[in-house]
This record gives C-alpha cells, structure tokens and sequence, in this order.
C-alpha cells in the first residue's frame, strides 16, 4: 500500500492551512495553465485520481460536468471533500492508487492534480487508467517536475555568481525521494521527463500538451518571493489522448 | 542566415578532431541509443539534417536504404562528406536549415544528429520537415538537453555536501546561449522540454520516444571521468512520427 501521508495529523494539519487548500483553485498559481489543458467539460464524466478536498470536481460540476468521481487514499482528505457539497452527482470514494480497479465506465476525462509523484507503479496506473477512459478521452494531469525531484536535497544554493541555482544531480537515478514537506519522511518517486513521457506512450495515450511550470511575470510581481521559480520548474504539467 | 561556425578554421580543426569525427558513429556514446529508435532502413528513403562528415548516411547505405540526401551549412563538412564515399546514392547538398525548401519526396526517415540546437526557427524547420515526410514516415534526432543548454555557464559546480552538481536556472529562459566550445562565441537555443515537444506536435508530429540520455554503467567504466555524466543528461533524444 502507498504511504498515507495525508492521515497524518502533523502533515493533514500543514496541508489543510495551503492557501490552495483554503481558496481551492484559484490560489493554486498553475491552474490557469493546467485548465487550459481540459476539454469541454459540460456533459463529461470525469475520474479525478487524488481528489483531495474536491476542488476540481466541484469545478467541474460548476461547468455542467455530468458527474465526477473522486478518488483518493486519505480519509481525513475525502471527509473535508464530502463536507463541501451535497451534490449527488459527485461520488467519493477512498482508492490505493497504486492497485485499486478503475471502473472502465468510458470518462471523458481524468485528471490528477500533483498526486503522480507519489505512485511507485505508474506503468500499472496508467494501464488501469487507459481501459478507463473512452477512446479520444484526455488525461490531464500535474506533478513535481523531474528537474525538481531529481536532487537528493531539493533546496536552493548560490552559483558561481552569487545568484540562486537549482543543484541538479542524480536526474537519471529514478526511485524514492525522501523529502521533510510538512512532516519528515514524505516518499515520493524521481522519474526522468523521458520515463514519464515514454510511460504515457507505452499504456496507449498520445502526448498532446508538455509544459515545465513556471510562474509567470505578473504572479512574480504579485509574490516576489516567487523570482527564483521562474530558473527552474516545480511542475510539470501534462494533456495526453487515450488512443 | 545561421551561424556557420563549423567553416571557422579553428572550430572545423577541432571538430575534425573529435572522435565522432574520427572514427564515426561506433565513437559517440548515444549512438546505441539513437540507433534504437530508428525504423527499418532497407529500402528508405534518408533525410540527414546537418549531416556533417556524413557517417549516418553510410551507415544508412550499409542498411541497404535506398538513398540518402544529406543537408549542411558547412562547405569544409561537405567537401569532406564527399571525399568519402562514392556512393551514387548519396547525395550532398549545401543548406541552410533556416530556410531551405526541403524536397516534398516522401522520405522515410529523417534523422538529425546534434543540428537542432543551432535552429532559431524550429517551428519553421519542422512544418517543412512535415512536408518533407511521408506520412507514417519518422524523425529521429539528438540534440543537447534543455538541462545542458539551460545555464549561461554551462560547467558543473560544487553541492552543499562538495559532490558535482549541475547549476541549473533559466531553464524557462528560451533563446540564445553562447558558449566558448571549440571555438569563442558558439551561438545555440535553448528551448525547454515543453517547448521543443509542443513545436513536434503542433507541427502534425506524433512523440513516439524521448529520452534523457546518459552514459551507462559500462560506458563510465570504460571512461571514469563520465562519472557526472550521469548527474544530467547532456542529450536528449527524440523520435517523432510524422502524422
């Protein structure tokens, strides 16, 4: 079973208090490229593989999505989600990504917001993935960039000239990453731009849309803190076609 | 018009040098890579851009492809591209890859060795290059890696606990980079992932394979000084179906 770090209080209590998680999409800076990336959504089913507090599903049911089910491994996450609607066309359901049966019900849409960096067995996912969507239907998805995954410290330093650098290694040495975010010990996976892309390919999507995450220059000028994201990127962001 | 550092006396001397130039494709490490992405040769019909000394194109030859036509900038590369081989169905043609018309001929494959990183419109190259292909038809190309090309000073540094890492930042900074290899004021483009695989698919590409190329294991023990090497990919690799 994957790590459940979501139930821990520590880290659930870190994570609830996220301006994203407070404001839902609209305080999460790569939303409006990662909705450029969405079909239509009016009339659609869609899968969101880590639904976390339900953000993106009610999103979706607001542009006349048909229905949306919600998966994720955290119960404490999917008690928030069924708190925040009464809405009968959102289903929520607790899933192991890692091994739980997608139902193959033909969605026109799934879609995964920074939840793949925590999968040890993509190719899997992505093979239960495939036989769940329709023929033509998209994946659309999010996650920490390799480039920003790779280091086995993933923190800042100061180049040759003083300015702040990204000191990248082991980018070609996939597997865990072990990583003090909100609480010690977070597990994630380092999969090179390559290995995700080829993976995509390999279970039958087609890639449609790569896009390395930066902020861009009027969210730098509202957050100035945020000036050194723009030298690498912190997410990667994904549409790919089921064949 | 590109830059055409390959006819600088000082540059073509070293290049002539390298032993990719020396002793052909057996000589550069990504080769078995590369090679692996390439579709059957007997009987293709062979697009080289930036085709240098050549030695694709033999090989391909020695594949039994029907016929090649290989394109560069440089006169001094063509002239010796030509003094070795008398291969009749090979031919050489002086191009600029910025602007040449390509032949609509219906190729089979198209192949680019370390070329791309000098184009400052890829956009415009790949639309004909699209032409150029019959549909089905593949791309194959190396190129230096976004993470390579990234930096404005492209050499490894020190990490906090004193191990090799590369100073990665621009990395969503597109455009000229001008590096001192060979010979001073080497201009190439950096482009991110996201951008170079996006301008593929826009221009009717389907992405069939990428990879993050780094030596392996038995290449760093043949040449210990590799070791970074595989810290960061120095080059990526593409194929690309034409749609």
């Amino acid at each position: 079973m994957a790590q459940n770090i979501y139930d821990d209080p520590g880290f659930f209590a870190g994570y609830s208090a996220l301006p994203r998680q407070v404001e839902g999409l609209a305080a999460a800076p790569e939303w409006p490229a990662l909705r450029a990336l969405l079909p239509p959504l009016a009339g659609a089913r869609v899968l969101d593989l880590g639904c976390g507090f339900g953000w993106f599903g009610r999103y979706a049911r607001a542009q006349r999505a048909a229905e949306v089910l919600g998966l994720d491994l955290s119960e404490s996450m999917l008690a928030r989600a069924a708190a925040m609607t009464d809405d009968l066309a959102i289903t929520y359901r607790r899933a192991d990504l890692e091994t739980a049966a997608l139902p193959e019900a033909g969605f026109d849409l799934a879609f995964s917001s920074l939840t793949l960096h925590y999968i040890a067995d993509l190719a899997g996912l992505l093979a239960r993935l495939h036989r769940a969507l329709r023929p033509g239907g998209r994946f659309v998805a999010s996650m920490e960039h390799p480039i920003f995954t790779a280091p086995s410290r993933q923190a800042w330093t100061l180049g040759p000239e003083g300015q702040p650098v990204w000191p990248l290694e082991g980018y070609r040495r996939e597997g865990e990453r072990v990583t003090d975010w909100l609480a010690p010990g977070v597990i994630k996976q380092h999969r090179s731009m390559g290995t995700l892309l080829n993976l995509l390919i390999t279970a039958g999507f087609r890639i449609a849309h790569v896009e390395d995450w930066v902020p861009d220059a009027a969210q730098v000028a509202a957050q100035p803190d945020w000036a050194k994201e723009v030298e690498r990127p912190a997410f990667l962001l994904l549409a790919a076609d089921r064949d």
